[in-house]
């Protein structure tokens, strides 16, 4: 196994809200398909008031629904960045989006991206933002130094979303429970581990692109030593049931170390989302092998509850289908994007 | 989670031998800890035709045992590269190294190093090689373009290595299981996943120096599609209950979807190798949660049997443990280092 020295990673991971360009447009691209467009839905969605506007490419049919503005008009409204809101299939810079976002260089705005993609890499991005002297920010970059994970139990509390497949609402319910625990007056941190969440928190550590020796390190950093009766709520990653990104997922329950994680599931979807030979594994088999690892590393871990995405769903047919789920699990159930007393009975869970 | 588009990693992963200039000098460094010089014991055990002998600092106490020579003498009878044979904690290279190394440059030499610091990045070595017209070989670099794991079973049989923690024989279990193989007269690869492993089979992916996100993209492409009756015998890494590299583990085994595993460990070991914290699990948890895990990929997942590491025992000693383990357990369990009707019935066992 690798071994590194530690260094001024936490430092980074903490450090970054300064350096972040916000308010910010959001740039679709040519998306016409709104799953692409989730970085932009996230912002619009968390951080509405750092988002002045949105901005595409002639061909795209994606909407936020702020409006639209050229690089110059959102410089004038006080916008600072443009964030690259869309991820295509490969996660690269498409060609179409070059010009515009030379644009936006132009016109005064740093470039914001969490795509794998380096910003620098594209000569005419690299080239047009020495001229204007602007930045290209990158948030899917490790910072140096993460260390090798020391296994200590550290103080604080700390909750983890966990999920029985990618792309179901783990983040989102995060920064619910969040923003529900701060309205309870507990002190709190919401740890974002992938890019949208690393926009939106102006922190964070991109779990998925960390060297694999130092992924249970890095989560140790992203949630450090805290006063007793602080939480981290931390944005999970991926299911210790993906035939691809599991080790990232262990990685992370085994740094987290939580005292409580909440399982996050998408009801009806019955095959991982591009994985067609594998059935999603139920909420109870989720709920045990979470256990069952995290107890490695937090002997005392509980399952705080269930949140399930019912956005499919009229509002009677979701509240419905969260009570027999509730009565059937023996654990509160709710969905985060539905505030009520289903809700506020799992942050009585978590937080008991 | 991460997209990048597959690329000739496949290639490189296998074509790696014909790029190493062996036969070898082994330098030990300053080691006066045998630990520490795991890879030149590596190779004097499993190459030791590709070893002409070993060289170090004055102040080295560690020997394989080979000839010493220096890299003139060594070149004089036929050595084409230096091999780092060890590794300090933080994997960096010495500072007293650096001026050996340089020598050995001089007298015609490569260097190649599985240390996690960058040979060319030391700058009186990279000055030497450019002025010498020698080649620094960093094997601990994962090759571009590693894809997303597919999920996707593929033909061809395959055997992997676990433990119950780290440094206790996966590597020496897989190797002499894959010669076991070849003895057999089946059709056998060594599959290697660090630096000492990849150097003996002159290939191999560094697993724990891949990015996170394609961990188990990676153990896929390690051992591709093969005829039904070939066997891939993979080199294991960490342990699934190992609170820094569990994440390893857990990709390389969804990605390598081995049908037979073998467990190894360390009898008397019972704390992680510095975890004191951490008890290290029974043989029977490793076998439970490898085949729970294992499944996800490979439905007829298996235990082959066991290997112990004995070294410290007399012989008698050694096998009645091994003889008192196998009935306890139920299964075939052998010291890999010590042939016989025990290790031959693992075999037995794996190939069944």
């Amino acid at each position: 196994m690798v071994e590194r020295a530690a260094g001024d990673a936490q430092e980074q991971v903490r450090g970054m809200p300064a350096q972040l360009p916000y308010p910010y447009l959001l740039f679709l691209g040519d998306a016409t398909e709104p799953a692409f467009a989730k970085t932009a839905f996230g912002l619009r969605d968390w951080i509405p008031e750092r988002c002045v506007g949105e901005w595409a490419c002639a061909e795209a049919t994606v909407s936020t629904g702020l409006p639209r503005l050229t690089p110059r008009e959102a410089h004038a409204r006080g916008a600072r960045g443009l964030v690259i809101g869309v991820a295509n299939v490969g996660g690269v810079i498409g060609e179409r989006w070059v010009p515009l976002l030379v644009e936006a260089l132009e016109a005064g705005l740093d470039i914001v991206s969490g795509l794998h993609a380096r910003l620098a890499d594209v000569p005419p991005l690299a080239a047009a933002a020495a001229r204007c002297g602007r930045r290209l920010i990158d948030v899917r970059i490790p910072p140096p130094g993460i260390p090798i994970a020391t296994g200590r139990k550290r103080p604080g509390k700390r909750l983890l979303t966990v999920g029985t497949d990618c792309a179901l609402g783990k983040k989102y319910s995060a920064l619910a429970i969040a923003r529900a625990f701060a309205a309870r007056g507990r002190a709190v941190d919401f740890r974002a581990t992938g890019q949208t969440g690393i926009l939106i928190a102006g922190g964070g550590m991109p779990m998925d692109a960390v060297v694999a020796d130092f992924e249970a390190g890095a989560a140790e950093i992203l949630s450090p030593d805290a006063a007793p009766d602080h939480w981290d709520v931390i944005e999970g990653q991926g299911s210790l049931f993906h035939p691809a990104y599991a080790g990232v997922s262990l990685g992370l329950l085994h740094g987290s170390q939580p005292d409580v994680f909440v399982v996050c599931h998408h009801p009806g979807r019955e095959r991982l989302l591009g994985y067609p030979d594998y059935p999603l594994p139920s909420v109870a088999e989720t709920i045990d092998l979470n256990l069952r690892f995290g107890r490695r590393t937090n002997a005392a871990i509980r399952c705080g509850g269930v949140c399930l995405n019912t956005s499919q769903l009229e509002p009677r047919a979701a509240h419905d289908l969260l009570a027999r789920e509730s009565a059937r699990l023996g654990l509160p159930v709710a969905d985060p994007m539905r505030p009520g007393h289903q809700f506020e009975r799992l942050i009585d869970s978590c937080l008991a």
